[in-house]
């Protein structure tokens, strides 16, 4: 399949891995990242042979599973299962949109390839229904159904009719003999030409040419041993000699590459002088005349609305959505349409109640280039996400992720819904900016990080309450930025109070409170360890101070040492009460704060 | 649907809600709350009118979303999408399963009332494709289709034809007026019959009897208003009364309370005297003479492996598996046979990769009572199961999950398959035991502690490499029940070392190099923090000591400082390589701990 699909129908250019105009390629079961690394050799990528004899070494370029970051033409990482089909819906919707406003310049495919361990994920589901309401009928899913598993044949546990799904999904479904080229390569024709999103089901044999382990589980990930390895090699009619790489191999892709790149080159000439070179040079945004003054008491979700309508019509490429949830995370671009069939150039999509699928495509269209993907949903539904999230980081993906309901202040909806864990869980994904505002202006500052990320995703944790504005109103450079910063100084204080998000009002009032007994006392206001953790050592001192902290965060304590001495904070489940009771009485107030600063200075 | 399933269908005894043989009734769609607490009132539960008008409300019985813990009746917490359904399978495994060991005294059904959220979330995939796989004949799901979600009607995300998803999972599906109560009733009954798991898609109207609000998502969770609730009432024919209680809605569960008590008491007489009632009493194992001792250099998942083949013959009812990685995660219970429809007394599960639906059933297993259910997978795929895994301690539901490949020692896989920030992310779900240990031995007393809890679950972080044994060989009673100790006490000491699972074994030899330089350490084993957490102030300060502490761990630091002055860790991806070159690489190694002494010691 692979050998058909890349010398007979990729676009591609391997002296430009990140042509914009090629098509995508994903290999979703990423365990065969020996078949992309030998198909991108062959193809003339920069990966030498000497890159391929360092399989699985340290700092190879050819590393366990494909790396975007380490080796030219992996568009992204694959091998947890079903992530490479999830994110190849987002490189479809991309690709959907951006042809669309694009018309003429923007013109190609997406394909995955993928095993029965990426079908049976549940994520592969919620893809593959997405993409068939969607219509993505330039995506492209090679089903390398070898009915075998790790423990064993596919009937220990997968029975299902796998063609019959995607056909109620809404796809163009086609099974094949997969060993056979010419069936490969009408099917490809066919799901080209289909106008629904294709699933190509391909028989095929793993192991193929080995005597004694063809067709068992045996040949998926164990040596074949230099017996077997002979043998096989023998039954293919190649000479037993490692990394053997005739020249007549590659010659057999020349052609594609030739194609690849006078398409290349045409492109260059119909793009140049075009909105969409503008839109690709990723001019800098002028951020203090875009982003608001916000100086209501309202949520930051409500805040966020109000950023994203400024942003909406200066940022072409910013389309995202919500998980069925867009009138609770506000994250709707007013009058930019939803995308659709038949509005591919709406800005706004609705995911259905699928985070998983949504926070995978999400990546793929940030991606994918000249779009960037931001999905939405409760912050208590990252966990269905999180393999996802995991991947935009180790990706260098800067999606970003609007996750509202921040806290037990949830309230009635009661602890299934009420995010206890997840603010420490969240911070402990490396390269991952968890940033939580405490009011509308360093709402707008968390925007203003998320877009000018590069290779770090973030994920901003919004409150479904009402809070006061209390930081500064400097919304194109704020001290939010710096990830901490003191939001009320005091001289000769005894005591920091560090608050994130809906605690930081609680840190300003025992301030108060406290100076009326005479102990003085100053807040600092924490939206992201992740960029207060990058600054200098002078400037984290002196915004921890050199006196005794209290930290408040309506979250778990568990990791709040790392800068308190004294951690407020919730280490159970919530309740379902109205949120404000909630809080009380799990201790979210400015009492508690008095009384715990009290205690630390009494030395208690 | 509820009112015919209830009053016509379902086996239950209100005055014994735990009652083990009763139909298990989960309502998925956990946001209709208010429907499921109704029933119980009118089928005579212990939950009164004044427990109806205390919906929402801070400490009532009547939560926003059902929870198992706080109401009779209600079989496991919902509200997150997918997982009462995902969970119903697990239930459904659990009645097959022990209705073949014992006939004639198992024999109920498993409903469950699920939502187009539900089935547009992966885990319902998932759960969809195992229980058909399965042949889970008892298992109903009633698909309340309404055609609406939050945000609108479902053609804004939802087009799939899910009928045809699910007979493509082998599943029998019929689709019904489901405002019809004698087409429910039919269709009920025909489910009933069908040797396969059974989908209803019953097309409702959500808000029916409301003039204005019926079938709008205007319907789904805002309140009607006085006017729209009169009119609605005005429409039902039922008097504008609050909290309208008749006498003749009670007697029309009247029938079903009474054939539930004459089954129940036939259950009673026929079970006295059966080995199903000695394994309901619960007697405890003698665990000295089950648990081996374990004194080979051997991985702890490989440990594990023998403990399992030990507690197999004594412990009918644990059944588990693994997510399509029995051979690494070596789970399988040897001799005991594959659960299926041909051997459905097989103690050993084929989940597939479905890592999310896994623990779900996993859950679902245990809360039915009688069987104790376990699950396995690399501790990276915790990632996909979290929301399951987060439930378990929610509801108390003590599962068991062995997750091994525990650290960047997976190696050659790369940073996709390794675990960095999973342990702190799983440490901060509250209730929820992650045991990390050291050695055979502490690992098992993490199954034994696993085994004995009652109201938490467990997660086993198991190693893929040979680790030394260094605890003490006392398996039947050992000091990592505690959570940590000290492994390595020495007098005078000036520094404590702290590991866990890999990490012990280069404590003990820092130790020693220490040693031979003058400086006197001691070490402590910490395989679990959440026992740790629970054990009295004296004994925590015993074990840490009142010297300077340092950690290793192979994984994020972020949490550490909660017990050490410095932290070795891992706070970045791995990479692929051979194991313990990543390990070196990393800085996991006693070397590393012998200069962070040197400079603690030293004052730096």
């Amino acid at each position: 399949m692979a050998y058909v699909l890349w010398s007979r129908h990729l676009k591609f250019d391997p002296s430009a891995p990140q042509w914009f105009d090629r098509d995508r390629f994903i290999l979703s079961a990423g365990h065969g990242s020996m078949l992309l690394y030998s198909l991108l050799h062959l193809a003339g990528y920069d990966l030498g042979i000497e890159d391929l004899k360092q399989f699985r070494q340290l700092h190879s370029r050819t590393p366990g599973h494909p790396e975007n970051t380490h080796t030219p033409g992996v568009e992204m990482a694959t091998g947890p299962l079903g992530q490479g089909v999830a994110h190849s819906v987002g490189f479809a919707i991309a690709e959907q949109y951006l042809s669309a406003k694009y018309p003429g310049l923007v013109d190609h495919y997406t394909y995955a390839l993928c095993s029965d361990g990426d079908l049976m994920e549940g994520v592969a589901s919620e893809a593959g229904s997405l993409a068939g309401h969607l219509s993505l009928g330039k995506l492209i899913w090679l089903y390398d159904d070898n009915g075998i598993t790790i423990d064993g044949t596919t009937a220990l546990s997968f029975t299902e009719d796998v063609g019959k799904r995607f056909e109620a999904f809404g796809w163009h479904v086609q099974t094949i003999d997969g060993m056979d080229l010419s069936a490969v390569d009408a099917a490809i024709v066919a799901a080209k030409a289909d106008p629904r999103p294709s699933l190509i089901c391909a028989k095929t044999v793993i192991g193929f040419g080995s005597p004694k382990l063809a067709g068992t589980n045996k040949a998926h990930s164990n040596p074949f041993g230099a017996d077997e390895l002979a043998a096989t090699k023998a039954a293919l009619g190649l000479p037993n000699e490692p990394f053997y790489d005739p020249e007549e191999a590659h010659l057999a892709f020349a052609p594609a590459v030739q194609r690849g790149q006078e398409a290349h080159q045409k492109w260059a000439s119909a793009v140049a002088g075009t909105d969409l070179e503008t839109l690709l040079s990723g001019i800098e945004l002028d951020w203090s005349n875009v982003l608001p003054v916000i100086s209501d008491k309202i949520a930051t979700r409500k805040s966020s609305e109000t950023i994203i309508q400024a942003l909406a019509p200066v940022l072409p490429g910013l389309i995202g959505g919500s998980a069925d949830l867009a009138e609770s995370n506000l994250t709707h671009q007013k009058g930019f349409g939803d995308f659709s069939p038949s509005l591919p150039g709406g800005k706004n999509i609705n995911f259905g109640v699928r985070e998983h699928a949504m926070a995978a495509a999400v990546n793929g269209i940030t991606l994918h280039g000249g779009t960037r993907g931001y999905g939405a949903s409760f912050l208590i539904f990252s966990d269905y996400a999180r393999p996802a999230l995991r991947l935009s980081a180790l990706m260098e993906c800067p999606s970003i992720f609007v996750f509202t309901h921040d806290s037990v202040g949830v309230g009635e909806d009661g602890p299934t819904h009420e995010p206890v864990e997840q603010l420490t869980s969240l911070r402990a994904i490396p390269n991952f900016n968890l940033f939580r505002p405490c009011d509308g202006n360093e709402t707008a500052a968390g925007w203003k990080v998320a877009l000018r990320s590069t290779k770090t995703p973030t994920l901003l944790a919004l409150s479904r309450q009402a809070l006061p504005a209390v930081s500064p109103a400097t919304p194109g450079d704020h001290p939010a930025e710096k990830g901490a910063y003191v939001l009320s100084e005091a001289e000769d204080a005894v005591i920091t109070l560090i608050g994130t998000g809906s605690e930081v009002q609680h840190c300003l009032a025992a301030q108060k409170t406290l100076a009326e007994d005479g102990i003085v006392a100053r807040v600092v206001s924490m939206p992201s360890w992740f960029l207060f953790d990058q600054q200098t050592d002078d400037y984290q001192e002196s915004v921890l101070g050199e006196v005794l902290t209290i930290s408040i965060e309506a979250g778990s304590t568990l990791a709040w040492p790392r800068y308190a001495d004294v951690c407020l904070g919730i280490d159970r489940f919530g309740l379902s009460a109205p949120g404000d009771l909630v809080m009380k009485e799990l201790g979210m107030t400015p009492e508690a704060i008095v009384e715990a600063a009290k205690a630390l200075v009494a030395g208690v």
